[in-house]
C-alpha cells in the first residue's frame, strides 16, 4: 500500500477508528452500528470519523478492506432497469474477478468460509450494500427482493468458487462472453421473472 | 466413529494404505493413481487394498472421508433420464445437506477453499465420481458434458455456501420444496437445454 503523507499519530487514529468500527459492525451489524458510538469507542470526535472515512457505508467498506466500491459499479448494472440486468451483472462481476482485484475478492470469500466474523460482514455487505441498492433502483417488490437476491448470490458466489478457487474446467478458463451467455439467463430469471409459486 | 473388532495391526495397515492413496491421488489424480502403485507405497499386497477398500473409487471416497456414496445416490437422479433431472438433483442434494451429513460436506467444501490438495481432490471427485456417471447415464454429448457439469457445480456449490456456510436469509431457512421450485429450472437448463451459441 502506498504511504500517505500523514503523520504516524494520525495513522494511529485511523487504525483506532477502524478497529472500533470492525467491532461495532460485527457485534451490532451495519444498521445497529453508529458513527457516534464508534467514535466514542475509539476515543475521538465523530467529526474525525467523517473526516477520515466519509459516511457509514464508506467506513464499512474500509473495515472490510473491500476491493470494490458498490456505489460506483452497481448503478451501471441496475439503473438501465430489469431489461438485460442479468447480462450486465454477470459481465461486470466476471470483469472485476478476472482483474487483479479478483485475488482480494477471493480472499474475502475464503475468509467468510472460515470465520463467523467474516461471514457476518459479508452477509451485511451483500444485504446493505448490494441488495438494498438493487431493490431501490430496480423497483423490486420488497417482499420478494431478499429471496431474489439470495438466489442471485448463490449462483454468483458459486461461479466465483468454481472459476477462481476450485478452478474446475472448463468453467475456469471459459471466456467472459461464454460465461455471460450461459449464466446471465439464470440471473435474469432470479431477478426479473415471476418467482415460482407452490 | 465406531470401533471395529480389527486388531491394531490391521488398523495400521489400513492407515498406511489410506496415506499412500491420499498421496497418489493428490499427485497423480484419480486416473493416474493405481491400486498396484498405492499397495507398493504402503508396503502391502494389492489384494489387501482390494480386501480393505474394494475398487479404486471406493478407496478414493475413503481417502476423502466422503460422507456420501455417489454410486448409491446418483443412479436415482440420473437413471430416469433428462426429464425432471433438475428437480431430482436439487431435491437429493438439499436433502443430504439438510441431514446430519451436511456438516461433513460443509467441512469438505471449507477445506477445499483453503488447501490446494483438498481443492484438487474435490475437483477429481466432481469429475470422476459425478460428471462421468452423469455423462454416461444421461447420454450427454461428451463434448458438452464438462461444460454442463461445471455450470451445475457452480449453482450447487453456491447454494450450499449461501444456505449452510454464509447463512444468508431467506435462502438459509427456505423449505426444500421452495429451493427446488426456484433452483431446479436452473439445473434443468444447464443439463438438458441447448447450450447458448455465440
Amino acid at each position: 500500500m502506498a504511504r500517505t503523507g500523514r503523520r504516524p499519530g494520525n495513522q494511529d487514529t485511523r487504525e483506532a477508528i477502524l478497529a472500533a468500527a470492525r467491532e461495532a459492525f460485527a457485534e451490532r451489524g451495519y444498521d445497529g452500528a453508529s458513527i457516534r458510538q464508534i467514535a466514542t469507542s475509539a476515543g475521538v470526535d465523530p467529526a474525525l470519523v467523517h473526516h477520515y472515512f466519509g459516511a457509514k457505508d464508506q467506513l464499512f467498506l474500509a473495515t472490510m478492506e473491500a476491493p470494490i466500491n458498490p456505489g460506483e459499479i452497481l448503478p451501471k448494472i441496475f439503473e438501465p432497469g430489469l431489461d438485460g440486468v442479468g447480462e450486465r451483472l454477470v459481465r461486470t462481476f466476471v470483469g472485476v474477478w478476472d482483474s487483479p482485484t479478483g485475488t482480494t475478492v477471493a480472499a474475502l470469500v475464503r475468509s467468510a468460509m472460515q470465520h463467523e466474523w467474516s461471514a457476518r460482514m459479508l452477509r451485511e455487505f451483500l444485504v446493505t450494500q448490494i441488495l438494498r441498492r438493487a431493490t431501490r433502483t430496480l423497483n423490486l417488490d420488497p417482499a420478494e427482493a431478499p429471496k431474489r437476491a439470495s438466489l442471485v448470490a448463490s449462483q454468483m458466489i458459486g461461479l466465483a468458487m468454481i472459476r477462481y478457487i476450485l478452478k474446475l474446467e472448463p468453467l475456469a478458463s471459459m471466456t467472459e462472453d461464454e460465461i455471460v451467455r450461459n449464466v446471465a439467463p439464470t440471473i435474469q430469471r432470479y431477478l426479473a421473472e415471476p418467482l415460482p409459486e407452490a
